[in-house]
């Protein structure tokens, strides 16, 4: 077994995986695929540096089955099928306290915190595990975590069926927020610059508009019959999309804003005033996200086949990361970690 | 009956007032109390202009007693005492056909759009009345129309008993604000720059502080255990203002934006994403606002005689501007309008 060891410097050094014993209320799992997010790309490219222990091992959109339980995790039999929702909570700030772990104080993200999955073996909290049903594949179950995302997003949004919504940034968020929308019933357009995203977003039948080509607002009213969106998800974290986000949504209207945003954009807030618009972020996602997540990917109604654009072994790692910079021809690359 | 006719270039002209009779759905008013509000400020300075139509009378927080009723107006007798909600809004864009005429897209605002009550006689539509109880005083009831913004913001907040608000900028709209969270059983922090403003809120028993000599963000972490507000109001239109709404709310903590943001400030994003805030835009109100207003001022439980710093009579409304525009020593001015 393998593991690949982020040194800092754009550079992956492919070794073999020390297995951790499960310590109590620990599993250790046999990592079967691990998707790259656009977060591990930050992590290659020196972002939030301080956070990681060099050598890093990235990792957090898995797949794989449990290969040993420690003392009082022994509900979880060896060869059981699982994903890990990786988000460890201290259950003792203000927040956790509130019952809003997952944006607890001092939150651990697995795979930036601590270890991450882009290895042969992984040893996690036992409460971070989620069960797979049998008809869910193992490289479909690798989408889970962004998929619980798309979840979380759309559940904030209070969208219902009916509804219209515009998803502002065609990455694998956007889309799989598009698609999660369109599963609750909504009429969703995707706006998106980048051409090849465009034509995947209308192969899988997501209605799509280049913002760059089209008049957006003059769209949406048009759709709307002069009402604007209901819902409006910015997904791209740039300053267009933060101009376009307020422009958009009808009288009371609902924003959510998905992207990280590093630096502070200009925002309108007299639209806010002037629609009484309101406005959510939203973080990672809650247990309830991840199991909608995975019943919704083992129901075979989201295209996840068409979303995974490649799967490469660990030691070509540092190409996926390469092919994700360029952009413009993948959506989600998948690392099997049993080769 | 006199009248103030705004002649645009700062100028006032008082006059005799013309009365119009009251056609169908409509009333004449007899008004006695009008209040000066910051947007009557900012229309002497020559905001707004494309709205108004000179010369304009100007004025929209009032009290009065009826003196005709028009035809199918007839449930309105003469000398019914009455404030009006000064709404009138198309009935047919789709935000009033959702029910959100307040933010109606064709909204007329009377006493921008329309003639205001800065006159003796004042005749408008009897949709837009409220009754005013007996044991409210007129000079009180002029006060309605900024206590329904107070309450409507602090509806749409969505503050419950025990809760901890902070309101940032204490003219009267935010002090107002102060005064009707804490009615609502909240915990409630005033920011305010201004010493005068910040010595009357003091006066009234309002917990204020100086965000330039006081670090706020530490004092409400302090007063809330490190969770932060449940609700902060921004009701000061700045940049440091729209800076500080961000750094205060706790976990999920909500946002009201209540100022009117000329410009867009650049707004922390990143921290709407990492602690999941929510913020809303409030404008204006709606009916069950007013009648809010309307129970609250008549329990006697508001120290409106103390917001109220001073009564000219129609022809010292420049004054009245003048004095607004110094802002050191005023709250609320009312305008005697039967002189």
């Amino acid at each position: 077994m393998r593991a690949a060891f982020f040194a800092g410097n754009q550079q992956f050094q492919v070794g073999p995986c020390v297995p951790v014993e499960p310590g109590p209320g620990q599993v250790r799992i046999r990592v079967e695929y691990c998707g790259i997010c656009g977060t591990d790309l930050h992590l290659f490219h020196g972002a939030m540096a301080h956070r990681l222990t060099l050598p890093h091992i990235m990792g957090h959109e898995m797949s794989g089955t449990i290969a040993a339980a420690g003392p009082g995790a022994d509900a979880w039999k060896p060869g059981g099928r699982v994903t890990v929702r990786p988000l460890d909570p201290c259950g003792a700030c203000p927040a956790c306290r509130m019952g809003h772990s997952h944006i607890c104080h001092n939150l651990k993200f697995i795979g930036i915190d601590r270890p991450g999955a882009l290895q042969g073996s992984w040893t996690v909290p036992a409460h971070t595990l989620h069960r797979l049903p049998p008809n869910l594949g193992m490289r479909e179950a690798a989408m889970v975590e962004p998929i619980a995302v798309a979840c979380h997003d759309v559940r904030l949004s209070e969208l219902s069926s009916g509804e219209s919504a515009v998803v502002i940034g065609g990455g694998p968020i956007g889309i799989l927020i598009s698609l999660v929308a369109r599963s609750r019933g909504a009429r969703v357009l995707l706006a998106e610059v980048n051409e090849y995203r465009l034509r995947l977003a209308r192969d899988l039948g997501i209605d799509a508009a280049n913002p760059r080509e089209t008049d957006l607002v003059a769209l949406v009213n048009e759709r709307t019959g002069g009402a604007g969106a209901d819902v409006v998800f910015e997904v791209s974290g740039s300053q267009p999309g933060a101009e376009m986000m307020t422009r958009l949504p009808r009288t009371r209207g609902r924003i959510v804003v998905v992207a990280i945003f590093g630096e502070a954009p200009k925002i309108d807030l007299f639209r806010f005033f002037w629609r009484e618009l309101k406005l959510a972020g939203a973080r990672v996602y809650e247990p309830a996200d991840f199991e909608a997540a995975i019943e919704l990917a083992a129901s075979g109604t989201l295209p996840l086949g068409r979303l995974i654009t490649d799967v490469l072994p660990l030691d070509r790692l540092e190409d996926a990361m390469r092919q994700m910079e360029r952009g413009g021809d993948c959506m989600k690359i998948l690392v099997n970690c049993t080769e």
